[in-house]
């Protein structure tokens, strides 16, 4: 089968459960790819071609009916997750060669569906600013994004069909925007973060990219055990969408804004409800709670390492976990109490909306100088819990990928796959 | 000084700062005291004379004015905590010997307060059920408590006036009552858990224990960089209190309830309010929600042991993840969802009170044979995130110490350490 590693994870799946395709030539496709493209992309920090063999070996003793939903998919895995085969640092020159004595809960679910173990991707240090080596395989003068810069890279330049995240501020939606791929965040707590370095404990959620909608149904149900997840199809319905343009909108490029009026008078003119309103006035300052609610567990998530090593602690943290020493405990639980409140009132939000449209990130993805790009657009959602895709929707002005960004509210992560599948067949 | 392992933390830090004491005369008369008892008690899993003289050197380099407010204070961690410099193996024999890469950032900041790490404390199996080597110093037949069973007993048994706990059932609560001495758990969320061995994520609640109300004080405002906890001192005015008798009080023993109404009297005639009444009828099921949302959690953070080391894992906690596999996400989702509505309603719950009163457990410390004693006094209050307290108070039949459990809203820490120490001098 030629250029197996642009299968995507469902396509690949169903080949190998026909015989057409084996894990190995397909794990062997992707690292020719990886071989072919790495140099650029610089995508991985840890392949460890052994571990990948003894993987498939095992995989190949395994009887058809006990194969499970990843059999033989090759995935790669934010190096910010603990895996007990291979070295974990979370991008940080404190941990360098650190191997964990556990695999993350998510890493061990994905282990238990048959899912290889390709590697563990670039992230930026403990996912938050300092970049790592990985370039935007579009354009390798510009930044993938961050923090999970080498899962959203390697899937969007076919090293591999899957990939995990995170996301405690945009760290899933901005890459997956920046690289032209599917970017999906559950609603908070659904995935179990054990076995994941804590960035704000509030706040750190799951993420997962892929090359289409059900690619990322599939690997994220598997994480969290949800059947209802795999089994998402395109909804049947056309979703009831709105947009309301926050504060935050005022920062976005013109072709950012673009993408959504786009898409909302495409989906409009496919059957889609459209609605279009002003977020509730109490929901304004989200995105300022969440930085607040970043720092201050930062501060304190941190603590071991800002006191044991700090000259090995970058710049850009240091300045966020001194921001967060100096923040008063009464800021953050009125930051928390606030979010709270607005977490019981989405019905403002959302009205009679199923799903909420915004752009993914401000624009196309900056130059590598320039850091990993700004978070803004996926703070509020973030801090509020709620599921959240990002779409690849046209490009910008340097033909780079741009992204548009649906959410639901929290719990409805079946039905937001669904209409996210929806549009992506229109978008198309 | 004579006895020095038996001052409190407070007392200690007094004697220290004006030249009566030394850190190392303290830590030495905390280790004779651990020489003589730790045959019976069995509180400790790691005890490391040469990191103890390394930190006590560091310490005797702090000139005066930068002294922190543990400074030369010994402190026990319960063996779930990670420590960079001590063993830390969760009470499993699968992490036998295992070595974290970092210190639990409450445990950084203990470190930065001046605080002496004594060494480790005997945790049940990953904090959960399954009993370590720990007896109850007031009688050695008898079960500590858990699953912070080596922390209570040092503490109770004057070898070190400060340990680390956590609380995801009652883990606090009940071990403090069983050893007759105080337990605080703060509200949830307000110490950071990294570096501490996860059972159920949303749950897990850093708890400490030391012999009276102001050390608890001290060494949670500290772990949460609180200066108003720390600063905490009897209330100048008597609180307002409460007990509603749940369903559960119908399984207290007649000395833990007489503890509660016996104490309710006493306070009212000193001066305290006093209100009886009966919880809404929707906390009725929580005890149950929080089994669930813990059986769902467990199962899923455990997902690396149970993949890769099952025949380590004891029968108690197979028990608990088999039946947090059988669970579907809609049954978890409803006891979240359940969890917040009650959050949300909590004036039904407290009415006009300030402070919840109930028994800390069920009655006295069970035989060792019958296990760590039954949890159920702190289920709903450990879900619903409410700080509480346990206070020493009588005792029962055997002549073994029962507990007082106070409860007050979330975000209340500093006014429930008010009030409890209010009480603690009245009690007395």
């Amino acid at each position: 089968m030629k250029d197996a590693c642009k299968l995507t994870a469902t396509d690949a799946g169903a080949a190998i459960r026909n015989g057409e395709l084996t894990p190995r030539v397909l794990a062997n496709a992707c690292l020719e790819r990886i071989g072919r493209r790495e140099a650029e992309t610089g995508a991985w920090e840890v392949l460890d071609g052994s571990r990948i063999d003894e993987q498939l070996a095992k995989l190949e003793q395994v009887p058809g009916p006990e194969r499970g939903l990843l059999h033989g998919i090759p995935v790669g895995i934010k190096d910010v997750y603990d895996t007990a085969d291979l070295p974990t640092a979370y991008g940080s020159a404190i941990y360098e060669g650190h191997r964990p004595a556990w695999d993350a809960a998510a890493v061990a679910r994905l282990r238990a569906a048959g899912a290889v173990i390709l590697g563990k991707t670039v992230t930026t240090e403990f996912a938050y600013w300092k970049a790592g080596k990985t370039r935007n395989p579009h354009d390798h003068s510009r930044t993938p994004g961050g923090s999970s810069s080498g899962s959203a890279a390697a899937v969007a330049d076919f090293m591999v069909p899957l990939a995990t995240g995170t996301q405690t501020v945009a760290s899933t939606m901005r890459p997956a925007a920046f690289c032209g791929i599917v970017g999906f965040k559950p609603t908070l707590g659904r995935i179990s973060t054990a076995g994941i370095k804590t960035l704000a404990g509030s706040l750190d959620t799951v993420g997962m990219f892929a090359r289409c909608v059900p690619d990322v149904a599939l690997i994220g149900g598997v994480m969290a055990g949800r059947a209802d997840w795999v089994a998402a199809r395109a909804a049947a319905m056309p979703p009831v969408v709105a947009f309301a343009r926050t504060p935050e909108w005022d920062q976005v490029s013109a072709a950012g804004i673009a993408v959504v009026e786009d898409a909302a008078r495409m989906l409009e003119a496919a059957g889609a409800t459209l609605s279009t309103g002003s977020a509730p006035a109490a929901f304004a300052t989200l995105a300022d709670d969440q930085n607040q609610v970043l720092a201050f567990e930062a501060a304190r998530d941190f603590s071991s390492e800002w006191r044991h090593h700090r000259a090995l602690v970058s710049p850009q943290l240091s300045e966020l976990i001194e921001e967060g020493l100096l923040l008063s405990p009464a800021d953050y639980e009125t930051a928390q109490a606030h979010r709270l409140e607005c977490m019981a009132a989405l019905d403002g939000l959302f009205g009679g909306a199923d799903i909420l449209l915004a752009p993914s990130a401000l624009g196309e993805a900056p130059p590598l100088a320039e850091g990993t790009g700004d978070p803004l657009m996926s703070r509020a959602w973030t801090l509020l819990g709620l599921p959240s895709i990002s779409l690849p929707a046209g490009t910008g002005p340097a033909g780079l990928p741009l992204g548009l960004q649906l959410a639901a509210r929290p719990g409805r992560d079946a039905s937001l796959l669904a209409a996210a599948q929806w549009i992506e067949e229109r978008l198309a």
